[in-house]
C-alpha cells in the first residue's frame, strides 16, 4: 500500500538524548535503562518513557554497551520509531484513488494512546481514507498506538498538522462536510451523512474545542438512556466506532464487504 | 434506582487476608503497603494489586496503625468493594418495570478490564437493562472496571453466572432472542434486532466460545472495508458499541432520548 508507514528503529542513547526524544512527542518503542542507574535517575526515565507510551526494559550495563557500540550511553538508549505522516491532500487522495467520497477522522485533544489506537482501527475498518493528528495535545503515533491499533497505524494513512482548526477550514474548502461529536447536535441516525464527510471527535475530558465546533459545518450526537444517572458520555473511542459505522451504515457500505461473503 | 450497587468499603489487613483478597477475583479498591516493608514483599502484592486492578498507595507504618486500629496489620492492608450483583431474573423485571423490550449484554469471556468497563458504560447509555459477566473467565468488577465505566458499573444491574451457556439457554426460555457477535453473522444493519434481545460479545482473542455460539439463536457482525490489510477485527468495546447502538437504532430509540431535546 502506497501510504504504509515505515516504522524504522533508531537507537538513540545518553541521557541529553533519550530525554529529548521522549520529550519530542515522536514514536518511542522501548527505552532501555541500566540496571545499576541511580534510582532517581531511573525514576526520572521511567516516568518520561509512560508518558510517551514507550515499553521499559532494564538491562545489563554490558547489554547496553553491545547495543550501542560504545561505552558513553550513560546508562540510558532508546529505539525511536520514524513513522512516516501523510498529508490530508494525500489522504484525500486515497478516497479519488478508491473513487469514492472522502470518508476523513479528525482527533482534536485526543489523549489517551488507547483510545487513539483504537480509533485508527476502527477507522481502517470501518472504510475511513484517513485519520488527522495535532502535532500538540494529544496523543501521538507511540508504540503504544501502534499496539493498540492492532497494526492499523501502519495502514491508514496518518496526518499529523499543527492546527487541527486550519485542516478543518481546508477540508471545507475540498468540498468535504465536516462535523463535530458534540452533544449539541443531532442523533446520527436522524441526519444525512452520506458524501464527502469528515468527522471531528474532541479529548476524553472537554469534548471538541469551542473553536474547533465553530468552525465545523455541523454537529451530530448519539442518543443517550433517560435511566443514564450521573454517566453523561461514551469512552471517544467507542463513541468514535458508533459514529463511523453510522456513516458507513448510510453509504450503504459500499465498497466494503460484509464479513458473511 | 432499585439496582443499584452499594459500594461498601472493607478494609482487610494482614499479608494473609490481603493475599487471599487478591487472589479472590472479587473487587478491591486499594492497597495499602507501608513504606518501610521488604523490596520483595513490596513487590509481590504490587504484583497482585496491579492484577486485581487495584490502586496502590505507599503509607507510613504510623498511617497505617491508625487506619487499622492495631499494629498487627504487617505492613500491608486493602479496602475490597463488596459489589452487590443483580440475577437475571432482576435485569428482566427492570424491562418489564420500564414497559421496554429486555435488551441484555452477555460477556462470554471479555478479559481487559477496560474493556469491560467501556462495555458497561455503553450498556448503561444506550438503554440495556444489564450486563452478565461469567463467574471465572473473564474480568470482574474491579476497581479498574468502575472507574473505565465512568461509574455506570454503579447505575447497571450486572449479573454474574456460573455459566454463560446456562444464561444464554434461560434467556432463550423467556423468549428472548440471543445473538452472538460473530465474524458468521449478517451484518447488524441487515438483520432485524428489534424486539426482546440478548448480545453475547466473546473474548478479546477468542471471540464467542463455540458452545456458547451454538446455543444462541444468531450470528450478528460488522462489516469489514477490503482495503483492511491485517487487520481483521475491532475492539471489544468498539464492536460493542456499534452493535448496541444499531439496536436502540432499529428500536426507534424508543424510551431514550437524543441529546438536542
Amino acid at each position: 500500500m502506497e501510504y504504509r508507514q515505515e516504522e524504522k528503529e533508531n537507537l538513540v542513547y545518553g541521557k541529553n538524548a533519550v530525554t529529548e526524544l521522549l520529550k519530542s512527542g515522536t514514536g518511542v518503542d522501548t527505552v532501555f535503562l541500566a540496571e545499576g542507574l541511580a534510582p532517581a535517575v531511573s525514576s526520572y526515565y521511567t516516568a518520561l518513557a509512560k508518558e510517551a507510551g514507550a515499553a521499559i526494559k532494564r538491562v545489563h550495563t554490558a547489554k547496553l554497551k553491545n547495543l550501542c557500540k560504545t561505552e558513553n550511553h550513560q546508562g540510558v538508549a532508546a529505539f525511536a520509531s520514524s513513522v512516516q505522516y501523510a498529508s490530508l491532500e494525500e489522504i484525500l487522495a486515497v478516497a479519488k484513488n478508491r473513487n469514492e467520497a472522502p470518508f476523513v477522522l479528525l482527533c482534536d485533544g485526543v489523549e489517551d494512546p488507547h483510545n487513539l489506537g483504537a480509533i485508527i482501527r476502527t477507522a481502517l475498518l470501518a472504510g475511513a481514507h484517513g485519520v488527522v493528528i495535532p502535532k500538540r495535545g494529544g496523543a501521538q503515533l507511540t508504540g503504544t498506538v501502534a499496539k493498540t491499533s492492532a497494526g492499523a497505524s501502519m495502514e491508514l494513512p496518518i496526518a499529523r498538522v499543527a492546527n487541527i482548526g486550519q485542516a478543518v477550514r481546508w477540508l471545507k474548502e475540498q468540498n468535504v462536510f465536516v462535523y463535530a461529536a458534540d452533544m449539541s447536535g443531532q442523533t446520527a441516525a436522524r441526519q444525512n451523512l452520506t458524501g464527502a464527510i469528515a468527522l471531528v471527535m474532541g479529548s476524553e475530558g472537554k469534548g471538541v474545542s469551542p473553536l474547533v465546533k465553530k468552525l465545523c459545518d455541523g454537529c451530530v450526537s448519539l442518543p443517550q438512556s433517560p435511566y443514564r444517572g450521573s454517566v453523561d458520555s461514551l469512552n471517544v473511542s467507542v463513541a468514535a466506532g458508533i459514529l463511523m459505522y453510522e456513516i458507513l451504515r448510510q453509504r450503504g457500505e459500499e465498497g466494503v464487504q460484509g464479513n458473511e461473503r
